[in-house]
């Protein structure tokens, strides 16, 4: 038997001592689904400057191009979440044919983020924007994302706001609240049979003193009052140091208004790094929620889960890549959590066994694992050697070279 | 005209140029109110050490009558939270004759303050733990409080909940919400009419994992869910450091659940110091919301103003009359805004006019403002000065010695 | 009397009852110099946009006449700091005239500051990269920096490196620091008699797992290494929230290694508000620092009291001229303490009475003291209102209009 | 061969194309030594309670007992650190026989550990105080440390401070910075030739305004002024979030100064959880750092490397073995490392294969490697398992019970 299969054996015994049938676990890994986003193939930066790379995509082709690589090698990442502003410069004609030109490449269309934050206009916000000519732009923007998506067949409308103030006075909290209500019910009862739509929230930057859309509670508070069909977004960088991300997942999921992820990882702010990369265990521990409500009845919708990272120093297909496997493992690592130990553990407060049951679950080396899986679906068991044996990056960096776009780093 | 005449008709002239009508404005001040807890008479401590100070209250008669000390200087601190717990060792009968005795020395009860966290019993949590009969019994004394309540003609049960764990597995979060949610719908039904129920929240300590009640947006889900009378309590050091309290303030007003307030002040973590001692601009811009919600429509129910500090080093009754009059400062200020000229700034984006409106009124010197409301209120125009020399703290001190108590700091 | 007159004649008692002799405050007020930094007076942004205003600054004459206004007005900000990338696009030929120009405007040029981040060069690091060629690159940009300097007649180079990595590997630390030391020891002896070098220190961004010169810890161990002339610069919004930033600047004066200042404000992470927007009590409490270093003896060299702010949303010389007098008023009120009750005070223990010295002080208005200050130097008594009133931002935003130019918001 | 036997080859073969040679890999592991803290046995609480264990040890002979069993199981916790105060009740005396006695248990006496927080003499500070006499019996209470360590073979006298203040202007930051540099001169000047001297650092709690020795520019600024033999001592909760530890680690490290950890994790502040608990990874990264110093030529003395925990909710024993475990593991993980490639990578601004040359070796399954060097020593491979079958807690807890001792839990 070749040592990796030796590997996979035993891995499989051991799980089985834990209670974990294998074959579940696979099937659940097939099917796991990470949508990547367009901008995170584009180049970034930070306020400092773009730090170009040759090779970043540039136009909305060239973006879903970059996507189907990943999909190609890593087999969960099968959508693309597009950006209004950046990928469509040319409005309504340029969805036309897309939804067939991903197709052609094996990806398809995922989220639609409009953009109401790069306009001067928005420089003193936009659906809270004290000028009602300038809410109604932003209202008609998102109102023409909900014709973009339903031109590509999307289905969900992820919203980020960037209004707030820099400084205490600046602007009136609640009479900013009442204008984000209004224009977002508006929004809401635009939105066809079948579509759902995220709410994001963030504390602070770009702006300083205060943000609209501040923490969950405001968005869940949105949310609820909307209709079903509004739902939280957590991106897992915009929370303070220390804040218990998985326990908002928890009780999002209880209420039934976890609307999906935006996935990476930081240190100090929303530094919008690879996923798990400065805290895997929190990632983990993330999906060990979703593991648990995947098999606990819950009132929650499904969950959108999707990458949102906007590092400056990574290869930009390598990066996200790697992502979906930190992604990958992590759901994976939370499969392997002996249930039937942790719930007795708990219930008798044997913390310390309680908490081994998870760590247990997250040192697992689930290498031989994911190696199967991949095999299994076609794919080569190591999807970044693969890509990069490829060659795609060498031939896109060279004919692409430095050029500049359309986003955070134009 | 004597000097400080002369100071006051500046300042009045001064406010008139902005709007402000100071008979208005002094009316609201004699008509402040900010409750004091007991236990901030008592000893405290950090888990280092409890250091006690020689005149530290024990009994509750004692308690009270430092309070007393304190709304009779100051005039507007008349109630006393009391702590179940700390305050009857004996139970109802303690309750019999306290209404009187307050009354006797010019104060009354306030709010009623459950502890269901510092029986070994709650090691692994109140009304969240997984052993039901602990739930019960967490239950039942809170039952109990609502009797107390009723004894000591208080309508404010106060809340707080320790519960939380301190390690990744340790407890399962849904589980415990669904705990909390059916134990707190006990204690609300069973609430009186004109009864009002605060659920505080705190991110973490003592519990250095999760909190059961971290955030505003938990206490605001699960007073939803119980009914018009359950409302939020925020305490001013239960958030992390940057986290916008007054955002939060006003968000709260504007969905009616702002139920009340602790107050103190924090650099770092719950450090529970006298308020606007790190940072007194934020108090103050907490108060101009609530000045504004004074002014303006809004669902919000009657807000409960309280004191929550427990330093170890100043001198107790001090440090009370030092917050009292932080508070009083920060509330006078609040209402020196130039409100035309503000909303004009903010329709226009004059972001430094506006900013200015506030710091504006911040740097009014108010001393001559509030020396003239004590003495219409017919008392010192300086409380601290007058309360260190009527020997009061002297007295006590010698009288009382170094003891040991229920409490924090026993 | 004038009413303004009252005002002042009543200050003057009560600062006399305090120990604080009025007519030394006056001097050293009119004897403050804070420097104002040629990019507050271009466009800047954040990483989601530039937002543009009309009228921001483009070349270092414009930048340099700006700065004059806000000189011009406030009579203490006669210097100048200038970036070489973004101030001289030509080189040392545009050097040749501006200190002529400079002084015909009523200003000077202050520090000299390197640029050794925007070039694509220094994505991976300028003085702590693996490649040599860099790290020379980065020296030479430095040593020419120097040799601008003495063209203009300045004596200060301030260095802020954006050197560190955003992933846990990317980088040696202890091969990046000694890199660091050989290239600063090499601009260090290149530094002609009586130029100092302040060292700049940041915990994250843009880099966001480690930053080379993260705390002040790690700019006085390169600066004491380096000699006499190394010195720590202190940036406000360098700091993580609840930092005592006071205190690290009293213990850099008591080592005699506090080089200077960069005033600005935040809230959450390096946010660039204006001075004092967020917690004018901390700047009162730095300032604190700095008048007891100036009437006591310690080993400090000269301090460079410069700004630093990159706000997006106020008029660029409002928000200087704004920041300038919040400077100047922290500092005013720092002289305003009680010093002798504030000894005897702190050595009793009393520590209500020592602290309400502190707050005593801050409460103080000022105004009146400030506006003599400003009359007796021939100023207007209200900067602000005094340049608004002049007309010369409609006019130069009216000439100027939105453009594109060097620097963070280019 | 045993499923365990063929894990443990394919480690070996996996390492070995790394470049890691796993002899001595087991050769290092095998010298590793950690020191656990005789107050990691006792009560201890929070500052809502102590909470206290049927089981913990209140006597100094219970407490090494309890460390010996610690040791018994893991074998690499070889030393115990004692806290004067609250282990010699008796003094001196009760050392004579100490030394012999942890011998014949298997173990010796660490570092010592004294106390100038707990008395209400160090309320307003210990070698801080204003009051000569108070610094003097703070000094004195150390130099009879001192003699302790001696008089047991100690030879690392470990000092933490709680000094600091709590408010704004209640201490005077330079004074205070020269009582300590005189008090420690005194100190440092005691020692024998021989003993090392560790200074702790805190940014804050208990003191919640300003920490004496706040960080650790402030622990090194004391120790280069002191001499040779006064280092940093580095507790991992002692930091704010964010905060890279690891990167504080390497620049000590090369300045010579690292004298010591405090093994611990922190989700909030200075929570005291078990070590890895939070995030392992960071606890990797730091012991990454350890290695790399191990492995390179650095002027750093020999490391201390000790346990300091004081959670609430494990057992005690349990949770000590099970950091043990958690810090011998990151010890094991840091050691498998693809040196080469990584250097190689760093050089080439590779970045993603830089950081996975970190995750390959973090994700590495070092269990079978830990199994087989406890059995080579003789051990269980299992410390927590077997220690658990002992019987020896369920005896103690029964023998014990819940009883009252010196320390936090008092």
């Amino acid at each position: 038997m070749a040592k990796t299969d030796v590997a996979y054996e035993i891995l499989v015994d051991r799980l089985a001592e834990r209670g974990v049938d294998i074959e579940k676990v696979k099937e659940r890994l097939k099917n796991q689904k990470i949508e990547t986003p367009s901008w995170g193939y584009a180049d970034s930066g930070t306020r400092f400057g773009p730090y170009k790379q040759a090779g970043s995509a540039v136009t909305i082709q060239e973006k879903i191009a970059d996507a189907a690589q990943v999909h190609k090698y890593t087999g969960i990442a099968p959508t693309v979440a597009v950006h209004v502003l950046w990928d469509f410069p040319n409005g309504l004609a340029d969805c036309e044919t897309l939804a067939d030109y991903a197709k052609s490449l094996g990806v398809a269309i995922g989220s639609v983020n409009p953009n109401v934050f790069q306009d001067r206009d928005y420089a003193f916000g936009s659906i809270t924007n004290e000028n009602p000519a300038v809410r109604a732009k932003a209202v008609d923007h998102i109102l023409y994302c909900i014709e973009i998506a339903k031109k590509l067949g999307s289905n969900v409308l992820s919203l980020w706001f960037a209004d707030g103030t820099d400084y205490p006075g600046q602007g009136d909290f609640r009479r900013r609240k009442h204008y984000a209500e209004e224009c977002l019910r508006t929004v809401y009862d635009a939105m066809p049979a079948g579509m759902r739509m995220l709410i994001e929230y963030k504390p602070f930057e770009p702006a300083f003193y205060h943000t609209d859309f501040a923490d969950w509670g405001m968005s869940y508070c949105f949310a609820t009052k909307l209709g079903p069909e509004a739902h939280v977004l957590v991106d897992l960088g915009h929370h303070f140091p220390g804040q218990n991300i998985e326990h908002i997942v928890a009780f999002l999921i209880d209420e039934g208004r976890l609307g999906g992820f935006h996935f990476n990882n930081h240190k100090y702010a929303d530094d919008d790094l690879t996923a798990g990369s400065i805290n895997p265990y929190e990632l983990f521990l993330i999906y060990n929620e979703i593991v648990k409500a995947e098999e606990n009845p819950n009132p929650n919708p499904p969950i959108a889960f999707m990458v949102d990272q906007a590092h400056i120093t990574k290869a930009k297909i390598d990066a996200m890549i790697q992502t979906i496997m930190q992604i990958q493992t992590a759901y994976a690592k939370a499969m392997c959590v002996n249930r039937e130990r942790l719930l007795e553990a708990q219930l008798s407060n044997d913390v310390v066994t309680a908490e081994l049951c998870l760590q247990e679950a997250f040192a697992t080396d689930v290498e031989p694992l994911l190696r199967r899986v991949r095999e299994e679906m076609g794919l080569d068991p190591n999807p970044l050697e693969a890509f990069r044996a490829s060659g795609y990056w060498d031939k896109v960096s060279r004919e692409r070279g430095i050029r500049s776009g359309a986003g955070l780093g134009a």
